[in-house]
């Protein structure tokens, strides 16, 4: 673990570059927007926590009324639990039996579910649930339409529900019916569209497992890019939204949609300016290491100015536009991340900030946890 | 810091995935070859330690007779010097004050140096250096043809050449002549062109400095993919090529001239497939979080049935070849990283392991070392 870039306290001014910063108005309107639209239609929300991976702030989604939170890694539910979670379900297949046993473990201390696409393994979780002494929540992963893990729609999830029920150290927690491919999904007729025909899958899915005699408590899935439209279908009950604290600048290519909120970019790289080779070109000091391109380059906030071309590791290369004078050496900017989740990833700490001042340190406590 | 995915003596088929894996024979050869290489032409070795960013590592290429390291971060050199590397080169412009006052410092305990491209950068640099009561070489950067960092080639590095020698607390180390452009050029032909060019900018540079009547002891720069040419061209004394200790999927697609050296792939992530959804598609446990993507897509290493098509936070996507049987659930395959520089920057342990047995855990000490 790096040495923090700032302490509490500090003016903005004085964070070393590069370093992850938190808006920490921006932030809060997004977390206290999400928790009351959810909570006024009834629904449980349980955010993603595989997005910032950071107990304070999971902590901060909890005093606004989510039932837990969700994670994709077994280690990452530790150091969840280890920060006073109560309740992380893992949103991913575990095989592995030493990574059961250790999720099987955490049910001492928090209430543990996980997925199944398999009937193959089944017994194993069964198994580690049991020689730990513990109760793990199996859900069913259904593919509604991603294309990745998961059951066909139907019958196949209503058998695994069988055999779920069927062990005595399981609990069928319910159907995770999450569409990823449908959440960047520019246009918000797409989004609908790709939504609409997850949810007659999932509502499939979720009657056929009635249908055998095995009650269906949670139907959980949904992202920021779709949330509103499973939070209207009437099959979801619990949504797992998890950008919508931060958003990048991926989710800002989606259009919205008539009535569909936008949340606020709460989430930056700061960056500087190291290098005025020319005129047209400036470098900073955020690169390959300090951003995922995944979904495409950091674009500088609120800087009509300049625009980020390209990286190497730890460089930035910035064109100034015609017409604006070049930045100074050491001049600092914002940056937005083009894909908040693995940027997160690559930092020790968010430091939040209000107006100019440093209010919080926050470690990353989760980030690397790949097991 | 996550738990370490594996101890020495463990049998490689128990490391928990995914993980980051060396071959420590194939390693062993690249380390040895490049050095062996590189002595014969009587030039200094100097490795680009940002693709390791690890002490074990660093330690190995100086029993194999590297002058030093290259870093590109302040913190990066902080942990190779705190690790006992003697020697060590920042390969980057330092701008923040708070930054030159910890590299100062630094150079109580080993030889510093740093490069500069503008002349105002020039007197900060000097001011840290004397605060501290020590001496950096600084390196005057030229842009040989990379178009990012640097000052022109001729004249304007013997201007700064002559500025860092008029501060008492700065030694004039050379020309930082590096083609980072040049790496990645496919053709044999478009690499030996690109360097040169380069080669020609360097040495109008360096004997604009010599007729200023400054010694230029080093001239230093090259990369893994381009390094024989350097070498070969009477202009560079010094090499810092990084990437050769563990080869990526992009160097392998560079094609190699007639009588260029391939270095081995040593340096992989050891992944586990989760779920067999189809018998078209599996997906294994290494994703956005376990790979950078910026140069393409990991391979799937001496495996013909399985091509790693796509990837999410957490997932990666694998086609299983038409007519071949689908992998088991927790089947384990090795995967070639795109590029190793910022997928090792993901890890915080590198698992060495030699035939079937793990001989070495090693700390990535400076992940994360932004500042």
């Amino acid at each position: 673990m790096q040495r923090a870039p700032a302490s509490p306290g500090d003016p903005v001014a004085s964070i070393e570059t590069p370093a992850l910063v938190l808006d920490l108005d921006a932030f809060e309107r997004n977390v206290d927007a999400m928790a009351r639209e959810v909570a006024s239609r009834g629904l449980r929300l349980r955010p993603h926590a595989k997005a910032h991976k950071t107990p304070a702030i999971a902590q901060a989604q909890m005093a606004h009324g989510a039932v837990g939170v969700c994670c994709q890694k077994v280690d990452e539910a530790v150091a969840f639990v280890e920060a006073g979670i109560p309740d992380v379900l893992v949103t991913n297949e575990i095989v592995a039996p030493s990574k059961l046993l250790r999720l099987a473990a955490l049910a001492r201390q928090a209430r543990i579910g996980v997925l199944v696409d398999d009937g193959r393994a089944i017994a194993p979780l069964a198994h580690a649930a049991s020689t730990m002494g513990t109760t793990i929540d199996a859900y069913v992963e259904v593919d509604v339409g991603a294309g990745r893990c998961g059951v066909a729609p139907g019958e196949a999830a209503a058998t695994l529900a069988r055999l779920v029920a069927g062990e005595r150290s399981l609990r069928f927690g319910g159907l995770h019916c999450y569409h990823g491919g449908a959440q960047h999904l520019r246009a918000p007729e797409e989004r609908r569209g790709a939504i609409a025909a997850a949810a007659s899958r999932a509502a499939e899915s979720r009657d056929a497992v009635l249908r055998s005699g095995i009650e269906c408590p949670i139907v959980t899935g949904a992202g920021t890019g779709t949330w509103e439209h499973e939070m209207a279908s009437g099959v979801w009950n619990e949504l797992q939204p998890g950008s919508y604290v931060f958003m990048d600048a991926d989710y800002a290519r989606n259009t919205p949609g008539d009535g569909e909120r936008r949340f606020e970019h709460s989430l930056f790289v700061l960056a500087a300016v190291m290098s005025t080779p020319t005129r047209e070109r400036a470098i900073c000091d955020a690169g390959l290491k300090a951003f995922s391109f995944d979904s495409g380059l950091p674009v500088a906030w609120r800087r009509d100015d300049l625009v980020y071309r390209k990286a190497s590791d730890e460089h930035g290369v910035l064109e100034v536009a015609a017409g604006a004078s070049a930045p100074s050496l050491g001049e600092r900017l914002l940056l937005v991340p083009g894909h908040c989740d693995p940027t997160v990833n690559l930092y020790d700490w968010i430091v939040a900030y209000r107006g100019d001042r440093v209010e919080h340190v926050w470690p990353v406590a989760a980030r690397g946890a790949l097991g």
